[in-house]
């Protein structure tokens, strides 16, 4: 079999070579970190190091990073009714995020389903700060208290959120802002204190850590997560029991601090390689479309449609060409709905069925690009000749 | 530094070899299981491949296997109050839990605190199932419905429960039976069936897979968990939205495997080991207390005490001596508080201050169990000189 092009970094990344080698060390000696015994005490320090590998890629303090399973995980336990926050103690009547959200948020953690209110977006895929800050001011009037959640960038398209702003108005509204930053911590600046969020979401393999990492960071110790999704031991200080799984934390912890170190490089490597891609799909095929072209993107990250072309036949052709894509989110990529970040955008059913999303990493290549677009122009050809003849239903 | 003997297995397992390589094997691909390319579907198959292995452990359908991070996700997920059962939906109002449960079942993960009782035990250390029928009955009586939670071994002294007694008690008063099996798959014969049991859980680095690992099992499809904790993707049937971490999965699939074939014979070996070490532990110090030594136990497990000795001071000399023990499980052993187990078998809080928990496992030699009992003499010798002294306390 030839080398295989990889561009689904968005649904899982390849393990960088520090991971590993921190994960092996991890695997090879054996230690509970609750334990006071000379095993207990080395995985301790191996979980507390990543702590502080995960808090510096968001410029946070280590004992406000809660480590957990994953994003998922991390979203589950930072969407709940009740988070303390300077001093007072609340409940939250209300969640609102945006609708172009990972369904892990869309799901709404521990909120009450009729609790949950999607902010549009606009076509471009950004959250319509005009239509949340209304939506805030009349809840606040109301008495209730919001917590927001807004996406960092969109995992689909890439579109990167005005978090900040998003903050601002959270917080004259008495509520406070989740950001889920699993697209965006180690290609993007993802300072806590820069976003203005009082919860931010990471995760360990989209950023070449292990799965089953990640972790849900608070911006100040002040911000109390009064109701723990695991009860039991006190591990993270009460915030999550269970036994750290110490080779996956330290991974996490390597693949933070590598991908921090190397962020300003391969932001500009990433940027200039999707610049070549994306000019190589517009020639291809007339009529292509980029999905949230007009706005800031993640620099890793395109998707786009021809009309007329199904995303499951050029998905499954790239696939035997050797090159692995995506169709949208890998949550979702197995079932037919489409996607509801570009229903959210107002694109339409027909085009969005089309929707390919590429993702690219610290170790793609030109030749992995200009070998897609090979492929790519092949395919488009024969799936145009299709097209005419009516055959590409 | 001298090769250390581990004997605090009950904590967490040294990795398997198989398990090790499958780790690897997985690390070393990329993919996500969700996604429909052919990294995607590899990254499925090992998902599906360890599935089956774990499933097989216990008896269970592959297809009733939810894989989570780890036995207290497990504990969390199956303690909610909506679970459908055999075509009904009803809501349990109440939790009943042994007095000797793991942390994370005493939590009582989703019932309101006020929902949990907690079920007495015998000086042994076993449920007193009396007490238990007694106040199914009465639930029962006033309309009310109970999920009731009884480990299959006890983490710190071993003692085996009568967990199909429980069950049927369970069963004829129209509740549900959940079992934490964390310290006995692996170990001694956990067949779901022969338990009784309607949900198990599982924890992958108990039994030599990695942390981060475990699983819910359902006794069959019927049992309809309604209220997953993770909400999100569609990942584990919707019991458990997140990316798959698959090489944990791959891991403890092995584990399983190995645990399995291996499980007589490892059984009769640590029981062999046990015994030898029991026997030199009260040829050792006069007034030397077995905790749960009239039970049925695991093969592997002693909690032990000598009246007048610290069990700080013992696990730290021990530790200087290059063993590892414990003080009691590990997520308490960093706390002062005393065991809430032995406090539940009625043992006086001066004895239990002194309590030493042994774990072994498939690896550990007769060397191992003499260099400890060398250590341990010597220990003894100079701790009963210093409490003839005063100086223990």
């Amino acid at each position: 079999m030839t080398e295989r092009i990889y561009l689904d970094w968005n649904a899982t990344a390849p393990l960088r070579p520090a991971v590993r080698a921190a994960m092996l060390a991890a695997l090879d000696r054996v230690g509970n970190p609750s334990s006071v015994h000379t095993e207990g005490r080395a995985a301790r320090r191996l979980v507390e190091t990543a702590r502080e590998q995960v808090a510096a890629l968001v410029g946070a303090e280590p004992g406000n990073v809660i480590l957990t399973s994953g994003g998922t995980e991390a979203n589950a336990l930072a969407l709940g009714p009740f988070i303390d926050c300077a001093g007072g103690r609340g409940r939250f009547n209300r969640l609102l995020v945006s609708a172009v959200e990972h369904p892990s948020v869309r799901g709404g953690g521990r909120f009450p389903l009729d609790a949950i209110e999607e902010i549009p977006v606009t076509p471009a895929g950004i959250v319509d700060l005009a239509r949340l800050e209304t939506r805030l001011t009349e809840l606040c009037g109301a008495g209730e208290r919001a917590l927001v959640s807004i996406m960092h960038a969109n995992n689909e398209t890439g579109v990167v959120q005005p978090v900040a702003a998003a903050a601002a108005l959270a917080h004259a509204a008495g509520g406070l802002l989740h950001v889920d930053a699993v697209q965006t911590a180690g290609r993007i600046p993802c300072d806590i204190k820069a976003l203005g969020a009082d919860l931010v979401t990471l995760s360990g393999h989209k950023l070449g850590g292990p799965q089953g990492s990640g972790a849900l960071v608070k911006a100040s110790e002040r911000v109390h997560l009064a109701d723990p999704l695991f009860r039991g031991g006190s591990q993270e200080r009460g915030n999550r029991a269970g036994t750290e799984n110490v080779a996956a934390i330290a991974g996490f912890g390597a693949a933070g601090q590598a991908a921090g170190e190397a962020l300003a490089a391969d932001r500009a490597r990433m940027a200039a390689l999707r610049e070549r891609l994306e000019t190589g799909l517009l020639a291809a095929a007339e009529g292509t479309v980029i999905f949230g072209q007009g706005a800031e993107r993640l620099p890793n990250t395109t998707m786009f449609a021809v009309p007329g072309h199904k995303a499951e036949t050029a998905i499954m052709a790239l696939d035997l060409e050797g090159i692995a894509a995506s169709s949208g989110s890998a949550c979702s990529s197995g079932k037919v709905a489409a996607s509801h970040v570009l229903h959210a955008m107002g694109v339409s059913p027909e085009l969005a069925a089309g929707a390919v999303r590429l993702s690219l990493g610290w170790d793609t290549t030109e030749p992995e690009i200009d070998g897609f677009l090979t492929a790519w122009r092949k395919l488009v050809s024969r799936l145009s000749r299709g097209v005419k003849r009516g055959l590409a239903a």
